[in-house]
């Protein structure tokens, strides 16, 4: 190996099926010793074992019913760190040379919110000078430490915001997120069969899809990718083929061509609820005080319509949707805010899903909305609430069609494999 | 209570038996609890639940016989950070203001021998900024961070020593050290039924029993406690008795009652092998050459006798004593040095075990060398070597004898229940 110029570095990430057992951490070790066969310094991030984060939280669950946040990541930080010394000494068998770093060790601030921490910056230093001694850094995703030096963890999927972030932190132009699908698909193919993966997407996409539920990426992994333009290759950890690149389209070939198909991936989530809120009296200020509310009470709403009250109308009306395990906490918020309004009801509807189309041309492209809603009603969905965006369009529709429509909607738009 | 003057702070510690699984994790919580309701602040050092070192440990056994030390360490140490985390939420969970530590937040800074690292400096800032705050600070025992950063452990029963190390640091005169035994005994009440438990003992005897294999307490934290002047009360778990204190006796009231009693406890270890080396030309150096050839390959040696040549005869024998699992290093590294005296053989006999008994005034109680050799002997066991220093007088016995010489020893000097 040629030592004078530094090594190109790759950042890859392993996920917890693919670290799930002793015999895949072997698995594990040797593909990435090929990596290191090509002339590559490795960062490599891996996740706790196969469920073991879960079995944690089950423990602390088994103690109280609340457990403290901090005393939470605290906890789960552990299962990363077992996986990250497994994972080192694997590849040190195999006679790598190879070296474990806690999130703290690997240059990992983050700000102090236990369980959804956000990074304030990566120290690329340490694993620099590692480099120099080592071919592969194994780094423990998902946590950091903030600046008093507490441990934190980055929520749920974090490993993928870890080795993005590591892969701007290094330089590194892509990012190979090694877990057990071979790609993004056009939509969930546990629900449509016929849903085809994509060779690429678009980061902007990709942000929605994930937002909306796509558990492939995280969604601040996206973000913090488009940000720092790493590209993200997903793939899958038990085969060679190539899988979905998340990158920068707009302006590319593949952006004009998209023009033809202006429609990426269709989602559907099932994981709000929608909040109706009935009877306000229809004075200003009514929306400041219930949001205001809402938002003491630590819940955010996503798709808000507020009703015209018809000519004679004294009363408002509003709806908007919220986290499913949010629903109890926003009716509790909101009901004193309507009694100081003078008035009101509120209540909550967990039978709803919200069905998305995403494409990077949606805002330019004219027709679209009407060519959604079609097929919605054909498949025998109400529309209940509608939201856009420059990339998105979705609907909120009855949970017991939501199966039926979203494949009505993969149809229309061309996404099927029959299509392809 | 009274925040107006600082609590009185106790040092606890609690082992991997006492936190083993989530009833006891309780248990643990409610007799913290107590400490506190009586106005203490409380230092709670915990180890790894249970057998959970052992799994982790055969775990890396899987991937490789040989794991990296740095990544033993760096997997060993998630051990007391699950714990730490379940017994803080166990506390909280009862309504006690608590706050886990990792041995690097808890301001333990070790040298960087991983697997076996010593305690720098303990910084006891954190824990007392803490106690402004919460209640109980729970420390993961048995860990600490080097100047670089790198996690380190303190080998087998460290945890004992953070607990006395932080005892020391925070000015609490004693360390309660919680175990799955009621104190230490005379000997080991597994092979001699009427061993007594001490109520008080010398930091120099504990030292030496410890050293001679007694699991209660580790010897580095004796030392340690030797060191800072804290007295350790060995105590149970499971009962609210009075266990056996630790403390510095000579010059007291019980150093002078104890000349009547100069025996404290008996040992007996068979952990060690006989090293013996016979026909090596009687030289100047050769004791030299054969320990600068154990030292380099990491062996020490405990007791050593060198036989005196008979008249005429110009050759050499000596015996030590070292760990039995090194005994075979042992002899690897002494045959080469043999060659380059010039001759001489050497072998290893594992069916040996070292007899010792130890009270702080030994060194200065006449015949009681004459008293242990005639109870070995009437035992039937034949005396192979003979160590003694100031607290101590070791016999070299053959394994197969052992068992009858301790409970004769143990006899001889008046030690059983029914003498007391």
């Amino acid at each position: 190996m040629d030592h004078e110029r530094p090594r190109p570095i790759v950042a890859v990430k392993f996920g917890g099926t693919s670290v799930g057992d002793i015999e895949r951490i072997r698995k594990v070790a040797a593909r990435v010793q090929r990596m290191v066969d090509d002339g590559h310094a490795v960062a490599l991030t891996v996740s706790a074992m196969g469920r073991s984060t879960d079995a944690l939280v089950a423990t602390a669950r088994e103690i109280t019913s609340r457990p403290d946040r901090r005393e939470l990541d605290m906890l789960m930080a552990t299962g990363e760190q077992v996986s990250i010394a497994l994972v080192t000494m694997a590849l040190q068998h195999q006679g790598v040379r190879a070296r474990s770093f806690t999130g703290a060790q690997a240059g990992f601030l983050t700000d102090g919110q236990f369980g959804y921490a956000r990074i304030v910056r990566v120290d690329a230093a340490p694993l620099r000078r590692a480099f120099e001694e080592v071919d592969v850094a194994v780094v423990a995703g998902f946590q950091g430490v903030d600046a008093r030096g507490e441990l934190t963890t980055l929520g749920r999927g974090g490993s993928d915001t870890t080795a993005v972030a590591l892969a701007a932190a290094l330089g590194a132009k892509e990012c190979e997120i090694f877990t057990d699908t071979d790609g993004i698909y056009t939509t969930d193919p546990h629900q449509v069969p016929d849903a085809t993966k994509l060779d690429v997407i678009d980061y902007d996409e990709m942000l929605e899809l994930a937002a909306l539920g796509a558990r492939v990426l995280h969604p601040r992994s996206v973000w913090y990718a488009r940000r720092y333009g790493v590209r993200i290759h997903v793939r899958s950890s038990f085969s060679f083929a190539t899988g979905t690149i998340v990158t920068r389209t707009a302006g590319t070939q593949e952006a004009r061509m998209r023009t033809e198909k202006p429609v990426t991936g269709v989602a559907l989530d099932t994981s709000h609820a929608r909040i109706n809120v009935v009877g306000v009296p229809d004075e200003p200020g009514v929306a400041a005080a219930i949001f205001s509310a809402l938002g003491e009470a630590g819940v955010s709403a996503d798709m808000i319509i507020q009703g015209v009250p018809g000519a004679g109308d004294s009363r408002q009306q509003m709806s908007f949707t919220v986290p499913l395990d949010l629903a109890d906490d926003a009716v509790e918020a909101v009901r004193p805010a309507l009694e100081r309004l003078g008035g009101g009801e509120v209540s909550a509807d967990a039978d709803v899903a919200k069905l998305s189309i995403v494409g990077i041309a949606i805002g330019s492209t004219p027709g679209l909305a009407g060519r959604l809603f079609a097929a919605v009603s054909r498949s025998g969905a109400n529309i209940e609430m509608i939201a856009t965006s420059e990339v998105r369009i979705s609907v909120i529709i009855p949970k017991d069609r939501a199966q039926e429509a979203l494949q009505a909607v993969h149809d229309a738009f061309g996404l099927g494999r029959t299509e392809a």
